[in-house]
């Protein structure tokens, strides 16, 4: 792992940083090739809206610039052409207390790793999805946002172990939201079905390019909540997130699917990289 | 601040400390006087219990000594008397994901602050509470945990701003939850009232206090669901956390409401220190 901290390579954390205390900041991970970043314009697009939402100063005016820097550096630090970067931007430091000053300047901290080689079949064959019992908060202000507050995501992991490739969660109302470490997107009869995240969840990057060129090809999309039982009845699913891609769903809760065409499409232009103009 | 980290003096955490990555871990506040934690017995079984709901590694065999030799080597090094003291235990540092091995080591690092001192207005004539914006998640298996997932505090506080002392949260089921900062009870013809917390909230030690000691008296209970609009019914009510004890409440969403006796009883007996018997 490489890690750029503010500037400084390899840095460490005061422990008064407000990521340590309180999960106060957000994060984004992003697919890089050859020192550019896959999908970047979405990914500010997302940091931009993010860090306003939670009144977190922008680090830099120019984020597609700022990202794009580490993104070279990075490469040309490792070595590495495929990898991951990660970057962390914190409200700041203060040292006590929830509330903070209007002039704290916020923390950036980047990690770097090689993209982790997926089997083909994971592409080819798909994977399996079981139902978690670890759920997704309810949190209307919060929903959405790539924000640091992810026990839920750990306590998920966690419950889902070696038992399939991912695992969905439900919020309390009874809602499939997504998966531990991805979103979920289901194929029935041509149209796309994929959970309204406006109480629970995030909105990966992966996401909005699905959606986006869903629509391109004229495809009927329908956002909305999705109970537990109509998981029965959907012909096809996949998963996504700005890492792994598009990954095709084989079984849903022990039951076999099939790879759907829409699905296959979308796969396509994932590995192709058309889905990201 | 005097800062301690895993032993070391003013510690830095790496960057890949989970606490700082996923707000993997928690946090208690406590309390000193000359060396020693107020509550001790009842903020190590709250940690215990927290540590085992996140399957998080205890720290040492014996959490009692170990935060109690934290509170004396941060009174010799600080000449500090009475103080705060916040100890966060983090699951530990992993390089990538949400997974983690059964062999991390957790990893503490401990705050010391000179207690602040309120008014004394605070504790004779109350303060005033209002109602915020900003929810508390739904979040079963993480309810009652002081866990690190605080962004909603940090919302929380920066909404309430200087409106008032403290505001109160509710989740989206409509009921009354907590305060931004601390647990919140209601006495009404006698009785004492707060809210469930099993599916939002932090259950505090001083809560606990204040029911164990509430049931000593012979006062009859309820902790239960509570909606906005009963609140305007509530003849008296309270603030507790482990920081600034017992608080009563002489507004009430802009309504006057007198201190209660069974408030002054409760004040008394944290200030006289019979509370933590």
């Amino acid at each position: 792992v490489w890690v750029i901290d503010n500037q400084d390579y390899l840095g460490k954390l005061d422990g008064w940083n407000r990521s340590a205390q309180f999960a106060d900041g957000l994060f984004e991970t992003m697919r890089i090739h050859d020192g550019k970043i896959l999908g970047l314009p979405q990914h500010v697009a997302r940091l931009s809206n993010d860090l306003a939402r939670l009144n977190i100063q922008p680090p830099a005016a120019d984020l597609s610039d700022l990202l794009s820097s580490y993104a070279h550096t990075m490469t040309d630090m490792s070595h590495v052409a495929d990898g991951v970067m990660k970057v962390i931007i914190s409200r700041g430091d203060s040292e006590r207390g929830y509330g903070y000053h209007d002039e704290i300047k916020p923390h950036i901290t980047v990690f770097y790793n090689q993209a982790a080689q997926l089997p083909d079949s994971v592409y080819t064959k798909g994977v399996d999805v079981v139902l978690l019992q670890t759920q997704c908060a309810i949190q209307p202000q919060l929903a959405g946002i790539k924000h640091l507050n992810r026990l839920e995501n750990v306590l998920a992991k966690k419950e889902l172990g070696t038992q399939a490739f991912e695992g969905l969660m439900q919020n309390h109302l009874g809602f499939i939201i997504e998966g531990a470490m991805s979103n979920v997107f289901f194929e029935h009869q041509g149209q796309l079905i994929t959970p309204e995240l406006t109480l629970s969840g995030v909105a990966g990057v992966m996401r909005q390019h699905v959606l986006a060129f869903a629509d391109k090809l004229g495809v009927k999309i329908e956002i909305r909540d999705i109970s537990i039982d109509e998981l029965a009845g959907f012909e096809h699913g996949f998963l996504s997130n700005s890492v792994m891609g598009i990954v095709p769903v084989k079984s849903l809760m022990q039951r076999d699917v099939k790879i759907g065409k829409l699905t296959m499409q979308l796969l396509k232009a994932w590995q192709s990289g058309v889905i990201y103009e």
